[in-house]
């Protein structure tokens, strides 16, 4: 059994208590425990709020120790723990109503076109116990009562959670809220786990465990893919909904450059920078048009050459920041701007890089993720852009600066054939937690078609039934004449 | 390149033309040219329609040529027709309306409760091009035009069918009404392509083209995990919906017994036997009583004794089921019960096995699925029919016959999370189409939580895509304001 503690990023110093990484027994141990009783739509929405409640109580003690252990600053955190406590509060309000369940009644039907038809009722049932991986990057909003939790919580999961070892006392913050909400509900504690330590076994004992049913993930493509090979070799395979990161592409036009040029350049930095440039909708490729990328470009340098980042989140995404700069700086056709090195602890100095399409798209490291303050600036015949588009792998976003004189119709379409979310003047950096929003793409950028945010994300872990012939008295309330529960049903279409 | 000949199942002889198998080159051919056009829910719905009424106006010639590939039944087929005329004017009607894009329109909000929020309007798009793997056992329903092509199509996507060499003129009588209804909507002829041939390559070929973008499949576990397996491999894994058949167990409480159990025993074995046992939905797995099984079982010895089946489907699946029979039938703790070799040609004997269910559960051969006139009555104490559901795996169907005397509420909820569809009081075979079935369940019935049956079948061929703060005029059709198709909206929730 490893220990290990937390570390400041901005002193690069391990404080806090000494936390023990739980063993191959101890996970089997949690996984067995873990259960989650049947909930009206009613007391799941009252759970949840409850828990969402607890976690805005304590929010002054979170965002201190998440402070302490991202290097994040309080506004950011004060701004995560709002989302982290809005979106629960939205799948509360979605549950509370019934709409999640699907109810969808065909009563039987003698005259049936297809010929008689039996009474068959269908609804959306829990999976059971699901692994959620905490990320690193929103310590708050995607980790211990995060998107992924706060979804499964709300179909009426259990949750069994891998704590990031990035910010282990702010997961046991907020754990300790989350069993509170728990406790005023009156529902068991092992709704909700935890599973602490930094022994990369413990991945493999919680996918590959019997009583898991689904994993929901956030992280690098390494681990995506691993934990997709480790539900492939199980007796039962189990969905593994895994949002691995992309480069989320910017197409810049001419004319947006004309018209407003030096606030895009800005802005553009900005949004790469944004969270020391380890959003997983950072902005890692922007390909300007080679008619005016010289002005931008003299502006992109110019400005970030004022500017430095805060501390990365850990030590790992430090290294592999460094390596990565370094070998790229060491490519001949490759222009390299500079921001400053100012924070201390883990620090590092924002790296851009320039370059032609033609060096950017033969050199396949400029095409991949890099966590840290770095992008990618290609040049491009503007004509070229719905060619180059079509070249992309699968993201996450893909992004049209333009103004209203652009024909952007075409590029728009190919790239809504690439991404999740494409999207008009502004930056893919900042995801809202709407009905309407897809947190997810095409591969390599996620593993299934899901989301990850917003209200549709619940549906990852539940399963249709359904239900033939049963008396009213074996059926589920939902799906009972009487609709004890009051939820939705779609009768006969 | 091999080439091959129908078979009469009536007569085992070959008939009708050579038919020459694919090449790699071919398929790939056919999947390059293979493309989808964008079409309004309005013109995608009359294209189904016309499908539809193009296959009921051969239906004389489609029938008549299944009858001899196949060696079912006219009624059977025409039947099989009218359902899969039937579930293509469904999904006709469903994307008529545009329901299926299931349009979400959260407007711009600078109040909202996380922060200031864009505009985001999310809809479903077609995946492109998929590949669907007809199967033998329902040439019409299931094949060419079945289900899942069906659901694709209305989906949006081209499909590239891989026909079943049972069945192939079936399927070329088939292809050529769906390329009647398609060039009478004005459509290309690429929207549909077939895939002839036994070679098992063609698989391979097929699930590994960078061209295709999802799987249907219908038909044995090894074939589908076979095509998961691939495409797990793939550069790009795109996602694999393979429904791989159950044993789909039948309960059977003492008071049903004393209550109609002459009907209960002639039932279960009709729907054991429909189709010559070769349905998915078929009950392979009876449990009884110990208390009054004596009674049912000779119900069923003796009426099974009077009955024979029309031919197998083809002489492998009459091959895998001699072969399994025979060896099941030299165990000596199995009761062995046997109907009559009436039929010419590719004939067997029903033959079911009867035993404890401590020998049931200890003999793996029998929990499995096996094509043909076979199944299991397993003899158990009825106190334990909650706990010998538990240990089920999972299931395309589970049933309870009982009475209203039953307290089966605990049965039904172990059971409803083991199968996609629980029963009481009928059989699993027979599958309506309507939008409350769920054809699909737990692995290893089904390689996902979707359903292959049913309106909700067209789900899997669609990925949703958001857009934020797009014009107007660059807004797909059905998310702009002025709703030019007239789908349903869902504004701000």
């Amino acid at each position: 059994m490893s220990t290990f503690r937390a570390v400041n990023p901005h002193t690069a110093e391990e404080f806090g208590p000494e936390i023990e990484g739980a063993t191959s027994a101890q996970v089997s141990e949690i996984i067995e425990a873990a259960h989650a009783p049947l909930l009206s739509p009613k007391d799941r929405s009252s759970l949840l709020s409850n828990i969402a409640t607890a976690i805005e109580a304590d929010r002054a003690a979170i965002v201190d120790i998440a402070m302490q252990e991202s290097g994040l600053p309080e506004a950011r955190l004060n701004g995560e723990l709002t989302r982290t406590v809005f979106q629960i509060n939205t799948f509360a309000k979605l549950v509370g109503t019934g709409t999640h369940l699907d109810v969808k009644i065909d009563k039987a039907d003698p005259n049936y076109g297809m010929g008689p038809r039996p009474d068959i009722r269908k609804q959306n049932q829990p999976l059971g116990t699901v692994a959620i991986f905490a990320a690193s990057n929103f310590p708050l909003a995607f980790s211990t009562a995060g998107g992924d939790s706060a979804s499964a919580l709300a179909a009426g999961c259990a949750v069994v959670l891998k704590a990031h070892p990035s910010h282990p006392n702010t997961t046991r913050a907020v754990y300790a809220s989350i069993q509170k909400g728990i406790a005023s509900s009156g529902q068991p504690k092992e709704l909700f786990s935890i599973i602490e330590g930094n022994d990369p076994h413990i991945t493999h004992w919680l996918a590959t465990h019997p009583k898991i049913t689904a994993i929901g993930f956030t992280g690098s493509g390494g681990v995506g893919k691993l934990l997709m090979e480790l539900s492939a070799k199980r007796e039962v395979p189990i969905p593994v909904f895994a949002e691995m990161g992309a480069i989320n592409p910017v197409f810049v036009t001419s004319s947006a450059i004309s018209e407003r040029g030096e606030g895009l350049a800005k802005g553009s930095v900005d949004s790469a920078l944004m969270g020391s440039g380890q959003f997983c909708t950072k902005p890692g490729l922007f390909i300007l048009p080679s008619s005016s990328s010289a002005t931008f470009l003299s502006e992109v340098e110019k400005y970030l050459a004022t500017l430095s980042v805060g501390p990365l989140l850990n030590k790992g995404i430090a290294d592999r920041y460094s390596s990565a700069i370094s070998a790229l700086s060491k490519k001949n056709d490759l222009k390299v701007f500079s921001g400053n090195t100012a924070a201390t602890g883990i620090a590092v100095a924002p790296t851009f890089f320039v370059a032609d399409w033609k060096v950017v798209s033969s050199t396949p490291e400029l095409l991949e993720e890099h966590f840290g303050p770095t992008t990618v600036f290609a040049i491009a015949d503007e004509k070229d852009f719905v060619a180059i588009a079509s070249t992309l792998e699968g993201q996450l976003t893909a992004t049209i600066q333009g103004t209203e004189t652009d024909s952007v119709k075409p590029l728009f379409s190919v790239l809504s054939e690439r991404a999740g979310r494409v999207i008009w003047n502004a930056f893919p950096t900042g995801v809202s937690v709407t009905a309407a929003m897809q947190h997810g793409g095409p591969w390599p950028s996620s593993s299934s078609h899901t989301t990850s945010v917003g209200t549709d994300a619940m549906y990852r872990f539940m399963r249709p039934v359904a239900y033939q012939g049963l008396s009213q008295e074996n059926l589920p309330e939902a799906l009972q004449d009487s609709n004890p529960w009051s939820v939705p049903q779609e009768i006969n279409g």
